[in-house]
């Protein structure tokens, strides 16, 4: 089954509202299967409606649109679809009930503009708003589905979940699909496309591969069409069981796990805590370990040492190594990583020297260049690496490795890792 | 002039990621008095490309199309556009080039994926990619210009604004239109609209004004139409003159000045120093702070303390006063803030010590409670908040308070703060 959602307003198209209304759908729709050929956003004009109406009616088997219904005069919807369908509008009862009982409950009073929102079109089967004064309109053509509703989420949300969804369940056969997401770090889009490009190549016809990269992050989503739920789980678990095969120390999770969640888990289930010492991050790092909810159980604190003085000062580095090896080093960020583990005694702990940029770079050491350093107890992992990109990227790329490679050493699979 | 917006990808059909590049591009064209037709999602089929552009040639002046360009088999949009303009895929020594740098600087090895993204299309124009691999295209068609770009945010951004929107209005003719942006902080919109009211409703007929708020931050967006450039910066000028009279203390910059950068430039004119220290904001504003490049002329570091204990040991802040007053608390958050100054010995620093949830919170003191001081040498000033809104985004409006607190503190106009 395909469907196609349709957003109605000049505030999309200007820019000044995001269209959170269709990835939600979206989301809905999917998970039951239904594939989305199609989101658009267009004005609320005639022409752009019943253009839109005319493409995809016939196209796909329902449309669902959102917007445009609401009480002034820039809203031409409803009176849109009732020419569209040649309809005429008729006063609904319970629609108008609904809407007086709306402003009776806030005392306030009804104005005419309101009275017309109980005006329906005489041949849509109509969806009640219990949230709002506009109801949802669902008409048929062809084998295409229509159904119009209010663009305000809080009275679409209820309507579709409510009311359209198991109203569609019932009166239109849904086809089985599952996905499953797969969470990768430390392999960039192309090197990791390479390293499971024949286990892509032998997925059976009815799954599909998508990559879906983030800064240091690549999520892989595997997807089984048309299988019954049963079949289509099995076959799942089967096709990433071969991936964990091939990649096992760079899967950190599923289904869209934040690399940052996935460590506190880790940590809480080995009683570990962590502190971290950074420069070139910022505080990075501890932002993305504090902005998971109960890190308090296991995160203690940081040191961000910006200038070497803090360093020497609050990390018990001498400034001869400073000195001998500069600060963005291998003993640099050894001595950090350490001195972060002293200072907060934890049991674990990441480090970072680097050059963000933009300036500061020298031929030796390039913008980009950053040193990170893992501890966890006496056992120390440190590595050079060469981000690209402008300085929020280098930052959040350093960022992600730190957690990733610490993640790689609780979990036993940094072995591998090349130094 | 008329644009549509055309994004490629399954990961935004699927309602897997939010469609940020259109509101993005939306808001960059709406600026240049460019009309938005149309914003669609499409998948990374040839149909539905081929169809998209069939619809949209002739009809619009501009489509704008981001996505598909990735080095993987699922993206097919360069081979599809290729073949809709009847061009060949040829190398262009240039991409090959600026490919070769991307991985020489990273030290990373090409493969042939990474080597297949510097064919382009014959007969189109080429827009280098300065952050990425995969170039822009420019085609044109009857009336329409149609350009594809990668769909990576920070590669597609420095495309349009430095290659894109130059060369179009250099060639298409685009209507006079001015804006001034005026940065405000510390004002909920409906307070600042009601501030500023008389202002607004005063402006000349030309003139629009915008409220575009983000956490902690209202943008005021003033746009002057239909006059030549001289008159419309005049006028401007005059009207912004107005309203810092009105609101001086709330308004920290102009044109999408970050408050981060803005306190930067501060403490460089006045030759400051700082420092913070952290506890609910877990870094959030180190983070902020660094995120500013050259900002380690001003920037010495930063102590996160997260658990009571780092409190006590870094910051001399006696266990006695965290037992009797608890560690979100006037006489904490003070302690801390002057603790930073002692430590870092910086002129100035910040502290935040607060329940950022969603769980820990009290009657007494809720989640979102959340204690912020500011100290330049001796001077100390602290006030409580209660922030709403999820952890996410009590961090980000703690953050945003406390540097803006600095500020004023800096700037002078901190008197007149409500404590």
């Amino acid at each position: 089954m395909e469907a196609a959602i349709v957003t109605i307003g000049d505030e999309i198209l200007i820019g000044q509202i995001t269209d959170t209304n269709s990835v939600w759908i979206s989301q809905q729709l999917t998970s039951m299967g239904v594939h989305i050929y199609e989101m658009v956003s267009i004005s609320d004009t005639g022409e752009h409606i019943t253009g839109t109406l005319d493409r995809l009616i016939g196209k796909v088997d329902l449309v669902l649109m959102t917007g445009g219904l609401g009480p002034t005069k820039d809203d031409l919807t409803k009176e849109v679809l009732a020419q569209y369908f040649g309809a005429n509008l008729v006063v609904n009862k319970e629609v108008l009930a609904t809407i007086e009982e709306f402003f009776e409950k806030r005392g306030r009073t009804m104005i005419e503009s309101n009275r017309r929102q109980a005006l329906v079109p005489d041949n849509c089967r109509v969806l009640p708003n219990n949230h709002g004064t506009a109801p949802g309109m669902w008409f048929t053509r062809e084998r295409t589905h229509i159904v119009s509703m209010p663009g305000v989420p809080y009275e679409m949300k209820p309507m579709l979940l409510e009311q359209l969804l198991p109203a569609m369940t019932d009166q239109m056969g849904i086809p089985a699909l599952e996905h499953k997401t797969i969470m990768t770090h430390g392999v960039p889009e192309s090197y990791l496309a390479e390293m499971i490009g024949d286990w892509e190549d032998g997925l059976p016809d009815c799954m599909k591969l998508a990559y879906l990269p983030r800064p240091g992050i690549v999520r892989l989503r595997l997807t089984a069409t048309g299988l019954c739920t049963e079949k289509a789980d099995q076959l799942l678990a089967e096709e990433i069981g071969a991936l964990l095969k091939i990649i096992p120390e760079h899967i950190f999770g599923f289904d869209d796990i934040f690399l940052e969640e996935a460590i506190g888990k880790l940590l809480i289930s080995k009683g570990l805590t962590l502190s971290t010492a950074e420069s070139c991050t910022g505080g990075n790092i501890a932002r993305l370990i504090t902005s998971v909810p109960g890190s308090s159980s296991y995160f203690k604190g940081s040191i961000i040492a910006y200038s070497n003085e803090v360093k020497t000062e609050n990390l018990d580095i001498g400034g001869a190594m400073i000195e001998k090896h500069g600060a963005v080093s291998r003993e640099v960020v050894e001595a950090m990583v350490r001195g972060a583990i002293g200072k907060f005694r934890t049991d674990t702990a990441v480090a970072t020297s680097g050059i963000a940029g933009p300036d500061g770079g020298t031929p030796d050491k390039p913008v980009g260049m950053v040193w990170i350093a893992v501890a966890w107890g006496d056992r120390v992992y440190s590595r050079e690496f060469r981000f690209g990109g402008h300085r929020e990227l280098i930052i959040e790329q350093a960022s992600m490795m730190a957690i990733g490679l610490l993640r790689k050493m609780i979990a036993g699979v940094l072995a591998g890792e090349k130094n």
